[in-house]
């Protein structure tokens, strides 16, 4: 009851030195479904579950092309993740029109953290309630950016984000030594074995509610969906590996979100 | 009591990372009348009922035609409705004027949600109240898409919003697999079947709260209502289908409901 | 107590997805003295009971010319409804320099309620308190259309608004099918019965209180009143039919109102 | 305490319908001294009770000239109503140098009716505390008008406003059929019978508290105080009529005032 | 308890149709140290008490001289003061600029109570929390006005403001008759005494704590302070005159204090 | 609590006339370390004690240089000072682009006073909160100047504010009839003196935490610290004058700090 | 309870003259992570302690360079401080377009204070939740500053700020006297020295955590991280000095910091 005074407006610091509006934005991504990212010395790879939908309706999008060598996978409100990518699209044609060449990764993640750092320091409008990966192969390599609604950003090597996604990071962590060598496939491997820790107990991946984004040295951004995901999926289902994470990793989950809010540095 | 205070302003988040106002928003969707809407490979069709009004009035339109090739159906407030209708004509005219050809429909839909995203990140302006079906033959062929209030969007086979939208859901479910080569007319007689179910128990279908929309591969976005519909109706009468849905599905539209409203993917 | 919460800000909606304060000014047109209006295949006739006011003032006005073609009957705040007529005759001016021909009716509604909409979506103004009756007589013949503070419209065969207005409409929902055929004349004498309906139980119509404008095919808007309406008040008397609204009739207001309201389709 | 909720800003309604700071400022206009306005077929008057002031101060002026044909009589905030009569005082200038002519007084009275319904209907100013009365000779005779803070504005035969004015309107009524064949001087006499009706029990109606202003076919607007007002009041004392309004009215006062605050029709 | 719903913004009315806010600006007048001005036929006179301040400050000024012709007295907060000083300078001057004449003091007068009277309608700034007094000679002779935070102004013969300036008022009351022909040594004389009237009880009128502001026919404003003051203090001395107002008129006090904040007319 | 509803807007008045949020903003003055000043009929001089700072920072400025003619002493908010002495040195040199001229310091003290007071007056901005004593020597000789939140502004012939300030006022008041003719360095003498008298018991004044800065007839503004200070307060040490203000003082401090604080006059 | 009503709006004094909002504000910055600088007569470092982070993620930047000759480091909100950085960037780029030479730090660093007084005085933006560290080396030789969110900024020989930031601050008082004298090399030593007290109880220095940046005479601004930084902590364990800070200061501590936040001076 006592901190509810300060959590009203973005603009109020709670007495501890919090913000705890954008905190509360960051609530609306830890319930989005996962979504994964990582990548090696030539490709960058992300991987969503798609929520399950109606059969009558096509597939919502997690994972969306922003530009030939950039793509984005998301976890929170899908409407304000349309608006930023509408407005990432927006960034990458000009810079290709104005100097010539591929927006750099490194240059449209900062400038969209600072563009929801502005939302957490006016009180005209709320925090976004998306988080953001980045996948890209530009001048540079591969690049993977994670965004998060109180405008920081990271650059990493794999990271998740979503709900029940500490189970994915800790697959990723566990292996990502090996990353930097993999093959194409190889990692589109490593990014569908996380996911599936990412799947409630008694789910499973499937090539409906699957997504994989890849780009790379010498392929544009591409979706790999439906059918083109079944044989991943077939892969997989022979490893014995498709099945929801397990228990186990719960209380490491719980222990390690703490940290992972940290708007402080 | 306690989550009142987060849920007064749409720019505010509630300490589970939601969007309260958006959500009571989406309630008035919820008790407009219900409409349906389906599509085949050439043909979309859009089904609606009409609140019972004075025989004093002309009936409410719930089916408002765009362009030649796209009409929409909706539920939730009607003059929200018709301000959004007035914009979207207008979109569509300029895109005559510039491009001389029809409004991709993806193209019109994606800007109607960004609109309504706008309403839920500004205080300046209350989320609209209504959503929206959209059912066009464009050169990309037959399209159906559905908006709401938070300014999500997706394309669909079939979909059904509004009071008791449930039953209808429930029925294009069973059936969508035979929609893609239904006969237009065909088309028709499904959408009819699907919106019986919406009606109260006692309740039934008539030429007067009937509306149905179509357009098509060779036939303009066209209302069929009053007497022009009496022979589907008649045709449905045959089959014994026009009383109200059984109370039965009741629980299962319960429990799918919840889902239905999640703005996060 | 609870609904309190969401009832003070045009731009905030209830946990049932309701503008409160939308159906608070919708109040204020229940509060004004009733007006009703009805058209036949020629004529269009608005009828109105002004409030009894002092002997030293000029009556009310209630019934307002806007063009040739065009009038007015209202019911509500008689300040916001001068400030309405004031635009809507702007509109038509316009409309006539532009085009050279008569404003369409229809569209001056739609605009008209456009313009009610707006007044709902923003903090900056509250709604219209005022309920307007429009009766002309344009290329496509007679019409009446009625507006509320809600920024819905309808285009009616017949209608009334206000105080007690629903034994108005009970006598109009029982005669209109006879309306069309009739002469100017008997249509103003439908116009005055259902007004008696409107006054409370001791009351009477008087050339005083009452009001009447016509406009049709081969006629300019009129507005009959004082000595000019005594006549149709005499055959009025000669029918018996001068004394206000039975009770029998409050059971059924009571409950089609509720229904009356609704700002959803 | 239930209603206070609705009661601090104009821009809210009430659940009943009702603006009640638009009510409250009318409060105002009820506590200011006592002014009466009226007119035969060649002359309007207004006549004015000043508040005894000191003997230091000149008397605070109740009767404004606005133009040579229009004068206006105040009850309410002396600062607001100096402020309109500034703003009428620059219309009347100006439709001189547009137009050549006078300002018809009808038209003034409603933009300044207008200007009193725009504060009623935005968050940024207050109701004006202030009623009016426009008493004028325009090219068609003799006008009076009433304003109020609610926007609403009556063209009367007479009229009165403030303090204890049930009284003076009583007296008005009683007559005023006798009014439009009174020459200039009787109608001023009525004037000062109908404000002797104003003042409260034991006082009395002198060259020092009452005020007169008189507009004529032949006569531009002319202000009549002290001792150009002696003979009308030593002609008063001689039909022994300059005495408080007698105690017997008063509950008729308050039975007609409710009716005069309604701001619908 | 219950009226404070309605005293926190000066563009809200209270149900008794007052604005307390305005109402508590007066009271910073009340608390201000008293001011009196009055005028002969020839002459204007300001006197005022300066609040004992340290010895190491120069003496705060009440009088501050506006143009040749007109000078002010003050009470209330200085700043406030100043800031209204600094603009009327500004006026006179722009006015000389323009016309090539002095500023007409009645004109000035109501410009600054327009100024005041904005305050009072818009919610962007809070009332002036300062009384004026402006004594002035220009072709029209010598004036005194009086402004107070509501916008209300009076032209005065003469007149008293701030802490305990009633009893300075009643002796300007009980003398005021022999006042137009008063020599200019004899008016500052009566200024002096209705100061020493305002001085709390165990007080005196000294050099440093008196302080006279005098114009007129022959005569730009001037200050009459300290040394030049003692000549008229030591007639005052001979004359026994000098302490402070005795208590029996305390109660008289009371009774005309709220007449005297009256912002109705 | 009951004051506490009209203390949270500098825009709204208490009941009592008061404006409880300068009367705040002037409470983070009192709580700045002490600053005093002094003028002789040559020079101009101010006194400051330091925060005792951490060993590692660059002390921290208490006096500001203007302009060669101009310094000043603060004490309340750092930031806020820096901004306002920007504020001034542009003002100074605009003045001297424009005429040529030095800036007059009572022009310049009033300018500073009129900003002070703009934030009193509307709701964006608060006030500042820091008190300024201004010391300069121009062409009209030495002046010494206090600002405070209010707005208010004093001409001194010495004067002390912040921390403690009682103290140095009373030493100040007690010899202020000898500066006058002080040369130079007695003058700086009679500032340590004062300074003393605002330390808390046990501290003493050293060149660290002491600071002085002159300006005179000839002599251009000039700060006095560390090495610099010493061999006055060597001096001073030999007076045996350098230990913390007695307790004594401390009653007569609280009586006369609370006519301090007037706002009004 | 009682102070909160002052807490939530920047714009808003508590009555003991505070600005609770801003010292919330400083709150944030003693959540983050330590960071140190200090200087001797050639030579600036930064010293900063990586929050650890994911095996995934690349390290968060603490320390950053905004030009040649100038660093930052950041205790506080990371996008706050990107932000900040951005504009000093652009600042300084500005700066050597116009005169051709690099921005002289103390005006950067007053312009960079200025900008966060001005968020603590307007209610449209919240405070920086940031303090920056600023180490450079300009034409006027070595430069350590330190700002804070309330707009107050110091020049230091050598500072701390962040989370146990006073273990670090006691060692760099304990040997800041040797620090002028001191190698480029020593100086790095100093300042991983004094991290290591920043580090919890059982942490350590190590290349991953730890980062140093550097500028001086000869040397543009460069970062020491990862495996240039081990040689650094070798000779750091050889010394035996990579432990965290000792409990026993703690206490002094807590007396230290409250001094520390003072906005007044």
């Amino acid at each position: 009851m006592f901190r509810n005074m300060y959590d009203t407006d973005v603009t109020v610091w709670s007495p501890e030195g919090r913000l705890l509006q954008v905190e509360y934005a960051m609530e609306s991504v830890k319930q989005g479904s996962a979504c994964i990212a990582l990548r090696s010395d030539t490709h960058s790879v992300i991987g969503a579950l798609k929520r399950s939908v109606s059969e009558l309706s096509s597939h919502q999008q997690k994972i969306l092309e922003i530009d030939d060598h950039l793509g984005i996978g998301i976890a929170g409100l899908t409407a304000d993740a349309r608006t930023l990518a509408k407005w990432m699209r927006n960034e990458c044609l000009n810079h290709k029109y104005v100097y010539g060449t591929a927006m750099p990764t490194g240059r449209l993640a900062t400038d969209l953290a600072d563009r929801h750092q502005r939302t957490t320091q006016t009180y005209v409008r709320r925090p976004y309630g998306v988080g953001l990966l980045l996948a890209s192969f530009d001048k540079n390599g591969p690049h993977v950016y994670q965004t998060c609604p109180s405008g920081n950003v990271h650059e990493c090597y794999a990271t998740a984000i979503g709900a029940r996604s500490q189970s994915g990071r800790t697959y990723l962590e566990k292996h990502h030594e090996t990353f930097p060598t993999c093959a194409r496939d190889e990692l589109i491997m490593h990014a569908l074995r996380a996911l599936v820790g990412c799947i409630s107990g008694d789910g499973e991946l499937t090539s409906e509610n699957g997504s994989i984004g890849v780009v790379g040295k010498d392929e544009k951004f591409t979706l790999i969906e439906g059918a083109e995901l079944q044989p991943y999926l077939d892969r997989l289902e022979l490893e014995g590996g498709n099945n929801g994470g397990d228990a186990e990793d719960e209380d490491e989950v719980e222990a390690e979100e703490k940290e992972d809010d940290a708007m402080e540095t």
